[in-house]
């Protein structure tokens, strides 16, 4: 059986892969009974799918950015308690089109851009951290997380949950930044193990929030275990 | 300590243990505190247990055979986040009897069936898969999955979700089948990265439906990692 | 970049590290806006935090003590489901006071007592155990398993879940105690794969419940795989 699989299946719906365990693909037309339970709308039948085993802030502003770029719209993001046995979450993320050009279309550049933003997540044996940043969020970062639309949007993990707090405590003190999202074991998240916020503000604002969860959530998560690693390269500056 | 410790454990309540880590335990007279929490009905004194780190389906259909085989009932089945770092669920289902002779023996039963039903157990470094189907569900389908009792049974799990949802589609339009149960990770599941369907139908269209969503599993999670093993040898034909 | 962090970060709120990828924090005056989202009372300015990629009880009951012990209050307790790719829980911890001093201390006691109590923390391939026992359960314990404060509070946690329901069945039997909770994947954990039981009485009574539960589960554990180790030395006889 084995022989007959490989890298590169054939199968129309696949459209692509990339890191994280990030899979993308479609559905030309979804089938009648998945229809009702997923409630589309009638002018949606094509499907765009992303999900990954881990990561979830870096995804959604993938898929927030192919949705703004595309004839696509936003179906649903939600949030497995995943991360590979790491303490956060992996992503299931769907758009909808009415072709199936539209929703191929969003899906590349959604994989495209995961492969970017992972350069803002960090996993050491102890734990992880993500950090996600838009200058302008669009649907998806809304739907997410109550981003408003056209405005900034900044993003942190930190985990174990202890150091996400004292990353949230110091990256809302940094800057002129207004909190839209606060998350904890229980609160929000699928029981991740995180602390998790998201704010708005200017743009120098909410970076440098965002620059300065990530100087602190790397010294502290270094106290745990080494060095983390990521599967791409840091892109924010 | 270590040396008074061994495989075979000789404490009574001990039935056995199988692939997946299950393990096949009861209960002769189950403490009256715990009877109270727990609800159980005025005639069932013995409790038999089985439960496993991976896996939900093939150990329901397999303790489904078992309840049908013998005088036990079902009391209980819960689907803990688990699969020991992947993105699914493990197991844990009671059933309960007036004597622990019943309950025990539908535990071997269903410890026997469980490491058959394993076969339909595909797991690789990106994610999973999992299949069962029934030609005739009993009580314990019924409670996990709404299923009709006496109708045929198919079950289908992808993990990553996005692999679940095409798998699913493709199923549903491959034969006349009716979906009755249809899982993601913020509906149905505990926050499991899988997309999950159960459906119904004629006993070949529910075959043909699950053989067509491990295919089609089977070549997409092939795009994300090496061909999949499991613990026992694929059953379903 | 890697150069500049190191296992001892010069953050001042960074208290230390212990057993279990736990990690002690303060934050000597809350940022306002995370102060509001956690509805503190107005007299708590600084908090400690205590969290850990496994382990529940055991940082619980050190917590408990922690306070007992100093100015300082709970604020929180939360449970993620994590264990580092194991069926069970990490936590996550918060308590405040006026004054930074008063939390650190407590973080520093909460710090040396989780190595002690991690002692009673086995893990081995298959599955996972914990155990703990209070003369005298305080705040935490309250909050977290509705112990009486100033009873004996006994706990014990078995995974895959249906080696705890025989620990927590024989533990009940074999002395005096009195249920107090009862956790299950779908009841009051965060899906773990575990059964959980709290329970109070005399303080010996509910220590020889506590020591059967290890028994059973070492020996139940033991079928599934090697013989557990943890990191630290068993220290309840």
């Amino acid at each position: 059986m084995n022989e007959i699989f490989n890298k590169n299946p054939s199968l129309p719906e696949y459209v692509g892969r990339t890191v994280l365990d990030t899979i993308g693909l479609v559905i030309p037309s979804i089938d009648i009974s998945l229809r009702e339970e997923m409630n589309l709308p009638d002018d949606i039948r094509a499907l765009g799918i992303i999900s990954s085993r881990t990561g979830a802030a870096g995804q959604i502003c993938a898929v927030d950015e192919a949705v703004k770029n595309t004839n696509a719209t936003l179906v649903s993001v939600e949030l497995p308690r995943d991360t590979k046995g790491w303490g956060g979450h992996g992503n299931y993320i769907v758009v909808g089109g009415r072709d199936v050009s539209d929703v191929k279309r969003a899906v590349e550049i959604a994989l495209e851009l995961t492969e970017r933003n992972a350069g803002e997540v960090y996993i050491n044996s102890a734990g992880h951290l993500e950090f996600a940043y838009s200058a302008s969020a669009g649907e998806a970062l809304a739907m997410a997380f109550v981003a408003q639309i056209g405005k900034a949007f900044g993003f942190m993990a930190g985990s174990p949950a202890a150091i996400g707090l004292v990353m949230a405590d110091k990256a809302l003190k940094s800057a002129d930044v207004r909190l839209i999202r606060y998350m904890t074991p229980d609160r929000g998240t699928s029981h991740s193990n995180e602390v998790i916020i998201a704010f708005t503000g200017d743009a120098e604002a909410v970076k440098t929030a965002v620059l300065t969860a990530r100087e602190i959530g790397l010294e502290l998560i270094c106290a745990l275990g080494e060095y983390p690693s990521g599967p791409s390269v840091p892109y924010l500056q």
